[in-house]
């Protein structure tokens, strides 16, 4: 899916291949927690994409709530074989991303068709702009899966059209679709920064660290703005004020 | 999967190619039937196995069932296609099978992990004797359909080492597995005689009428028979009395 040009050019420099780069054991660790979270990801929107089908008015809605969801399903399988591929354990790698994600969709569950929508769209958006931002600390071979994952998605105009039509029939619809949209933000960024705090390998990634080119704390909070912004215009292209 | 060895022979002769046998509105009415009742079947499958999957006692586990949900979600992929390139509509075509498929599954709700498994192989099997049973029948376009989509599946394989697993681990879970996979058996023959009675196209197809080979009300019952037969020797195979 394309995202607003606010995020960082992927194709800014190169950091080496995963042969140079994993002989650091601080920055193994990160990838394999960085590509745990990702793939747990995957298999959890899998998981919501499928149970929010049921909401849908007809089966061509349905299919294409499937559709995805069987997307997302292939993104797991790459990231899961890639973690397997490396030497570690997926399972473990997921473990500890259960929680915080589990928490996201807890504290999200849709209570209808519309709002499964928003927030397919938007939840895949958002990984989409992380993805982006991520890739650019890197090694070649972690940055092309990772991007490789992120370019297949795709089907975000189907909510749009979707969500446009039904605030079009009805106006009101958009004040409460936009309410919803703050809150899919805010859970998501309360989660994100429950796992910077909770994961050393993977916030030294985010932060620079040593080994990384420069990038601290301040560096991070640019980044959630970045993406709370592209957030902010993708809802204004929906039709509605965030 | 493999079925036992009691189903027909599939390579028994041809009965011409889409394009000749398609002009007969008849024939043509009951391969849209069919290919409906298969793809909301497919669909219906993503959507039962996607919310078992929240079972699962681990993320392997949980994995390889939305495993097996996605590539039930390409069948219907190439079901649906199929149905929109002979010019169907396939809703239309899906429709009548909805009510049908959704009773069985209100009526099978899995109430745990290893129901959900029973149900998946068990349900995948039926689903294959029926599909190789019906194959015969078809013009060869749609038979390399039915036995592509037919081939894909393989993962019971899963199923029967978790249930032997779990039988050998607490033997009395065998006896509460053997009544479920009845019940199963017995529900799916319950609606499938619904839709033999419901829909005069493919009952017609089933039981051969003037155009196809002979194929009798008698032949339907030993076709349900033949997939009973393979049922009890697959519950046997899972250590399962039925």
């Amino acid at each position: 899916m394309e995202t607003q040009g606010e995020t960082q050019d992927v194709g800014a420099g190169s950091i080496g291949d995963w042969a140079s780069r994993s002989a650091d054991p601080g920055y193994r660790a990160a990838v394999v927690d960085l590509l745990g979270a990702l793939a747990y990801g995957e298999l959890s929107a899998f998981e919501r994409l499928a149970e929010d089908a049921k909401f849908a008015p007809g089966l061509a809605d349905k299919a294409a709530l499937a559709r995805m969801a069987s997307a997302e399903f292939q993104h797991f399988q790459l990231l899961h074989d890639r973690l397997a591929a490396v030497g570690a354990d997926p399972d473990e790698a997921m473990t500890p991303f259960v929680e915080p994600l589990e928490g996201f969709h807890r504290l999200t569950a849709p209570s209808d068709w519309l709002e499964g929508l928003v927030k397919a769209y938007v939840g895949d958006a958002i990984a989409t702009d992380f993805y982006r931002e991520v890739a650019v600390r890197l090694d070649d071979d972690t940055r092309d899966l990772v991007l490789g994952v992120m370019a297949d998605t795709g089907h975000a105009q189907f909510a749009v059209d979707k969500v446009r039509q039904a605030i079009e029939e009805n106006p009101r619809v958009g004040g409460r679709l936009a309410l919803w949209g703050r809150r899919l933000m805010g859970e998501a960024l309360s989660q994100a920064q429950r796992v910077v705090a909770e994961r050393d390998a993977l916030s030294n990634l985010l932060v620079g660290g040593a080994q990384v080119q420069g990038f601290d704390l301040v560096e991070v909070g640019k980044m959630f703005n970045r993406i709370t912004e592209a957030h902010t215009k993708r809802m204004a292209a929906l039709g509605l004020a965030s």
